[in-house]
């Protein structure tokens, strides 16, 4: 075991003699990340070589297929409660492993795989529930379960429906999660926070005068618009989805060693999800999004715009917005200007919710 | 709600009012074929015209790309416990999945996904076992895994750790589980019920003089050989897994609509496996395999010979024999002759036992 790992467990509730794994490490944030560099991805082949494997840490895997890329993506899908405002685990399980594979600039995706783990006693009118909301989503991004698995737990074994998808499709040209360089624009495509804050109010019975929605959507064919829009402006992308916008900002920044400057007052907001999220005293550039991407755009004011007009034709990005931009100064970090002073955004290291996708 | 499936859950144990799932619609039997027939699949648009997709119930999906075709194939491993006598659920996670893809001619994985769902308190060093388990196993087979994600559910919300494994690979050949005919020749690659068997005495500390390992073990390379030795003898593939060699048969019987008679001496017996089987009033038949196939083999004796000689090259292929074969009488049946007379077949409607794989 790494040094970093024992510590971590070292620092966790188990309370057990044997370091173990605590909820943080399934969070999106720092803590997981340093499991998946120090732990899980050791000792395996890289396929640098010939492709863009395990060791980039990106959505999902780009093997290479002559001149042109096979975009691998998987996800399992245990969020709680299966059915929530918005959506439940069939629609996010597909609209999930379909954002992925846009994400790396696969927005055709040649099919899914399912596989299903249930739990003894989960009621065959629920099964069938998340089984058409499957269906209906996969029909919304224009792809097809093509492969499967089921298995089945006993009673407390399980609590209740996880969901794997995995999404192959083609890419011609690759577009990293790690692509920011000095200048390029960070766009956003649409408000933050709306998946995890629906969740956290519904899970917690918040009354709220207004029902909070997650944004829980496939979003390949918006991608796929804002990528014709201006062939080569997108310079990299990722949803931020665990940990939020934050996070994916994060992560992009550290892989691209770039500074970025994002002014707080641009980050677009639901304002029930922001009356909310201030009355819970959090911030929802920490919450999670389904429906929602991280851009990079290079080539100046004209591509930008070319960008976030494409992105406002599709419903889901009628609130795209540039945030900020990379900069020289500060390689790593994200620097968030309020309007009253500029900090360094926080990144969680743990969990906000458990269980949220 | 379909009118079998409601039949099903309604002979079920689940005691509730709204019909369930129960243990044997995991279990790789009739069961479950019906629940994935007439619930899981049903909607999804199919890729028969380019591909062979989720209507074929394969060991995964075959996508059309060019001449070639692309193969996906996907299983979640509950294996209960995760470490038993032979292997534990990271080798088993990765043969499952290399053997599915070989299973349809695709004996070189360009990559594997790994997706972990961990229960919150399992300790860092069960993990890392896991972990470099599912090393050694890739470095065997040939692979790699190119991308994962990783998921913490809470304690008491997950029985240990589950792990789905997604592959893809290229096959310029397309093996079918419905490619027999009549005439063709049954080649089973060795000792059947080795992997369900080890796992039930080790669950139920029965004692054994002898000790019982699994066979879970990827097969790739030796169905490479199987396949090169006389290109176009090798009419359809299985592994018989969950359901056992009996499953499997059945399965294929169906499918290519043929009969098929199996001679019970022919069929490749550990003695340790028959004499706990007998005891425990099992047939081994119905006791599942995970480094075992089934294959359907044409072309008269010379073509059997050299298929059995390029199994028998491989120690997992050591006792591979012709157990039977594929005639015009009775199709979609199995008979069993027992040298005794000749009986149908059973196969097992649920489980013989639960998270066997």
């Amino acid at each position: 075991m790494t040094r970093a790992a024992a510590d971590e467990a070292g620092r966790g509730h188990s309370g057990r003699r044997d370091p173990a794994i605590v909820m943080k490490h399934g969070a999106g944030g720092r803590a997981m990340r340093r499991l998946i560099q120090e732990t899980l991805t050791r000792g395996f082949v890289d396929v640098a070589v010939d492709g863009y494997g395990i060791a980039a840490m990106d959505d999902g895997a780009a093997l290479r297929l002559g001149d042109r890329w096979l975009i691998v993506t998987t996800d399992s899908h245990v969020v709680q409660p299966a059915f929530f405002p918005g959506g439940d685990i069939g629609r996010l399980a597909v609209a999930g492993t379909v954002n992925d594979l846009a994400m790396m600039g696969a927005t055709e995706p040649m099919g899914l795989t399912c596989a299903l783990i249930v739990e003894e006693g989960f009621t065959f009118s629920d099964l069938e529930r998340v089984q058409q909301s499957m269906v209906d989503t996969c029909r919304e991004a224009g792809t097809t379960v093509v492969t499967g698995d089921t298995k089945v737990m006993g009673r407390g074994e399980l609590d209740g429906v996880v969901i794997n998808t995995t999404g192959v499709a083609i890419a011609n040209t690759l577009v990293r999660d790690s692509g920011l360089a000095v200048g390029d624009r960070i766009v956003v495509t649409g408000n933050v926070g709306d998946h995890g804050m629906a969740l956290m109010a519904h899970r917690h019975h918040l009354a709220i005068d207004a029902e909070l929605y997650s944004d829980v959507a496939p979003i390949n064919r918006m991608i796929r618009d804002a990528l014709a829009a201006r062939p080569g402006a997108v310079s990299a992308m990722k949803d931020p989805t665990r940990g939020g916008l934050s996070s994916a900002l994060h992560e992009m920044a550290e892989k691209a060693n770039v500074g970025m400057q994002i002014r707080e007052e641009l980050v677009p907001v639901n304002p029930v999800v922001r009356a909310v999220a201030e009355m819970l005293g959090l911030d929802p550039m920490h919450v999670a999004n389904e429906g929602k991407a991280v851009l990079g755009v290079r080539g100046g004011d004209a591509a930008v715009q070319a960008v976030l007009a494409a992105l406002r034709r599709h419903p889901a990005g009628a609130n795209a917005a540039v945030v900020g931009e990379c900069v020289a100064t500060r390689p790593g970090d994200v620097v968030l200007d309020t309007g009253l002073g500029k900090r360094l955004l926080s990144e969680y290291e743990g969990e906000l919710l458990p269980r949220i996708c």
